[in-house]
């Protein structure tokens, strides 16, 4: 089986995707959209598509592109644990770091850390494991790239330092998408999407179907209609038993809807 | 009076800000923290906040923002329509033109436009308006920018082509932030802050609180809550004819909250 993620080799969600699933072969796509693309055509069995994070929020492209894409369907989800370690080339030292590289966020989760570093130059990348490989590669001893722990091994980097984030608690959680629509374990949850009438109190009444059913709502995501300003989808996942259950319930809420995913 | 706003002079935030108030003196910042800061230290009097884009959906910032700085409250709001322009240096023509730079976003938007004049590299920069500065100054003909096309006679530029973008509807809506809290217009409506406890319908049962007084939703923001991994704080925008009412709905609606505003 193979699995597809956003990103390089040695990327979160590739060690997310090995975390969860175990010794598979993965596949990494530039971008979300073609991630999803090749799911959606049935070229790649299974996918994982980052939804949230637990310091920045809902990945919000995730949604727009799974409501653009009825011919997949979300099938589990996994929760992987982001640690951020400094990378350098081997025979490396922390001492003698000068540039930092990675992603922009990465740099935004370890600004204490970095300024513990003092005079040190810090640089924006695209992707924190290219950061890793591009450091690695280069073999120069000042410079070092913010990325996940496992991609030093990967490229043959040294770790300088570990969990070097400003906040311990960083999770993000993925869905894993196929085009089968088969769950993996079915932990009873489903993802609804749908698009309410604009009226007061539309969304009370179609939260309502899920509270008078004792069915707790994890999260709830609004995204823009695509050409109607200042209209909304709603994203609403829920605890639900069972899979017929979840169909009833865009129904039963009164506006246009789909299941995204029962799993 | 002096109106705050993000980004170099000529953004749309400026133009907003402008289409709003009038013949008033403006001042960017370079970031949404460094201009909040300055709203809520009451130096700058009034700021423009970009809240909601039509396409791209929610500046979640700007609510983690509002939500950490308690001195400052929406006073008012404004929807400015986005329409980008190519812009050249004077006497520049859209024939000659071999590469066009601005923000990755405004890029995205004018997708069909680039791809229609065939072989021209796209750059992208940090701001829209710079781009049209930078472009301006260096005057080669064969260099243009995206961005708005007010920003043109600010700079001396030339507009080669205007409503370049994909989608005609694109708006954005601004709270205008303020020290002081006074609503500059008194619309009736409200925005509120709530952290609701981790329970089956507490959602549900919170925008019941809006529902039973008949006051419309209009919007939904959920934002992870710090240092709690995948709770959340709801932001709820309501019509609510009154001040005094608004707080008795945070405090009806059963979890820690605040209003964020009443305008």
């Amino acid at each position: 089986m193979i699995v597809g993620f956003q990103g390089e080799p040695g990327a979160f969600s590739e060690e997310a995707a090995i975390a969860r699933f175990g010794l598979i072969a993965t596949q990494g796509f530039e971008s979300f959209d073609a991630l999803v693309e090749r799911v959606a055509s049935g070229e790649v069995p299974l996918g994982l598509l980052p939804c949230e994070n637990s310091i920045h929020g809902s990945v919000v492209r995730a949604y727009d592109l799974l409501y653009a894409h009825p011919e997949i369907r979300i099938v589990d989800e996994t929760v992987h644990r982001i640690e951020q370690a400094l990378i350098g080339p081997p025979g490396a030292s922390l001492a003698a770091v000068r540039r930092v590289e990675s992603h922009p966020v990465a740099l935004e989760q370890c600004r204490r850390f970095l300024a513990g570093l003092g005079d040190v130059e810090v640089v924006a990348v695209a992707d924190t494991a290219g950061a890793v490989r591009a450091v690695a590669s280069a073999g120069e001893g000042w410079r070092a790239a913010i990325g996940p722990a496992g991609s030093a091994g990967r490229y043959g980097a040294t770790i300088l330092a570990t969990a070097i984030q400003d906040e311990p608690e960083n999770y993000t959680r993925f869905f894993c998408i196929a085009h089968d629509g088969r769950p993996l374990r079915g932990l009873g949850r489903a993802v609804l999407a749908f698009v309410l009438p604009h009226r007061a109190g539309s969304l009370h009444r179609a939260l309502g179907v899920f509270a008078e059913r004792g069915l707790n709502l994890r999260g709830l995501v609004a995204r823009p209609l695509p050409g109607r300003p200042f209209e909304y989808i709603f994203y609403a996942e829920i605890d639900c038993p069972d899979e017929a259950l979840s169909q009833g319930l865009v129904e039963a809420a009164g506006g246009e809807g789909r299941v995204l995913g029962w799993f």
